[in-house]
């Protein structure tokens, strides 16, 4: 006897205007922004709307001057009013968002943010508080060891904030303290782990492309991948049963940077396939900047369209089932 | 036999955090916030918090030049997002509320703004929508005549704004079709409409203080004046049973501006007795600038603070009605 499957559809719940909610939060410079440009390209702006709560800082950089906090630090951001923002997205509702200026390090004026379908909210603090975590239907940490985040740091605010390197560095030595005391902390919340990284095993020199290692938390109804992975694929990808650094159990994903294009294209064919969606897999995953891609990049964003489009799709197929 | 008296008390519907009230709708320089200074003035900063839902204008002015209407225009402004703040507000939660500067006609970054006690929501649509409406213990609108509000907004406008007067006057016309169409039809929704203006049938000189008409509608619970006027004070102020512009009942207090000092202080006291504080009247009420004083404005703020006082009191010393 099967025991009956029992879904609680959002349509049940909800006005279907709420939008499905994914939180990416993670330090600074540790790939949000990119992780999170794919999901939009994949999904289109008309049907995925991003924030970035780091717009809810209470001082400009001049005021910070003064003060003996970095931005990392609550006291230094408006949470109270993130949560009440994610709370009214979460709702359907808009919200007239702050803006800070990274290239000024200004506040600026406020803007109407409309929720899409779905909306991708990156960030220091998504996860911090109770009440922001709530919102969310699916939450992701990103991972990358400290030196994968530094070089990825004084490459961008280098090159597009218009720093030094040894302003970057010295920045990062600040802000190290905050960022152990209040954001890595925000790792413990997340039902996807992603880590990018060197495979040090196979001593690859700086410069190889990323693997990356996603801990999937049963917090969340993952794809089953038993039924994708095999013995056919188990070199550039494969799923391990072990436990996290806080002794809880948990799948690691493997995805090998060497996977070939036509290994990882069939694993993410099939993961698209348990979707059900019908539409062709989009072009646009695992682009990091134009002209590189990685392939590890693209199966992660796979991971988190196949949950955005899951909890979404509850809205319809679902309305069959479990009657 | 005496009906059982039934009163709902604040305390039973809300976690007595939530503020009172009190909405002061009108056009540009109808008074507003004159009236709103002595109120924060009579209670202090700490119980009473003001804001100007003027602050949710959409566009800022170098925007306004390429688009076909003035800030009157609803289409100009965030009534949407003041909505929401509103019905946050009358929650006891804070908000992250939008500036925009008179003086440089642009919008600055915003700031959280947290409600008191009693919280006093002036500007050009509090009265708008229903769902603003809705947020308020006490309505009032500000209806002086078109030749009165054109000389307190040309004086306000050369003074501290910049402008010249042939500014001022162009820009009053140019506004007069969205203050018929979207301003004064608010009127509608106040319980307390109040005119401060010249009595005609005295002749008096255009320079002459104003006297004061307060149609006190039978939409909120007025003080007892029947009890305070006699006699001895109708020379200075009474009250008329009469129809609105509309038809509906209405009580109209009448405030005469060459009310002795001592009448109309004597009115005030008994007003104050009624709401049973015990503190002393407050001394600030009828300011109109340093060294100018109104009577009539200061039974007008007196009005309304008895209101705000009321609704309050209701969380304390009605605790033992109606049990």
């Amino acid at each position: 006897m099967c025991p009956k499957r029992v879904v609680i559809r959002r349509s049940e719940i909800s006005s279907g205007d709420r939008p499905v909610m994914l939180a990416v939060c993670g330090d600074s410079a540790s790939g949000k922004t990119t992780l999170t440009r794919g999901l939009v390209q994949a999904l289109g702006e008309e049907r995925l709307a991003s924030m970035c709560v780091d717009d809810y800082h209470r001082y400009d950089r001049e005021e910070r001057r003064a003060l003996p906090f970095t931005p990392l630090n609550p006291a230094c951001n408006y949470l109270g009013i993130m949560e009440q923002h994610l709370q009214l997205l979460a709702l359907g509702e808009p919200v007239l968002k702050p803006v800070y200026s990274h290239r000024h390090g200004t506040l600026e004026r406020p803007v109407l943010f409309q929720p899409r379908e779905c909306l991708v909210v990156e960030g220091l603090f998504p996860l911090y508080t109770p009440r922001s975590r709530a919102c969310f239907d699916l939450r992701v940490f990103l991972d990358p060891p400290e030196a994968v985040r530094r070089a990825w740091k004084v490459r961008r605010d280098t090159r597009d904030r218009g720093y030094t390197e040894e302003q970057v560095l010295a920045d990062l030595d600040k802000r190290e303290p905050e960022a152990a005391a209040f954001i890595r902390p925000q790792r413990r919340w997340a039902d996807i782990v992603v880590r990018f990284d060197h495979i040090e095993v196979r001593h690859e020199p700086e410069s190889s492309p990323l693997s990356a290692t996603v801990m999937l938390r049963p917090t969340a109804p993952h794809p089953d991948l038993t039924r994708v992975l095999n013995d056919d694929t188990r070199e550039t990808i494969h799923l391990k049963l072990t436990r996290d650094g806080d002794g809880k159990p948990v799948d690691a994903l493997h995805i090998h940077a060497y996977a070939s294009r036509e290994t990882t294209r069939r694993v993410e064919e099939a993961i698209w396939e348990e979707l059900g969606i019908g539409d062709d897999l989009p072009a646009c995953l695992g682009l990091i900047e134009p002209g590189l891609r990685s392939e590890p990049l693209a199966v992660v964003q796979l991971l988190l369209l196949y949950h955005l489009l899951l909890e979404r799709r509850g809205d319809e197929s679902l309305a069959d089932v479990g009657t």
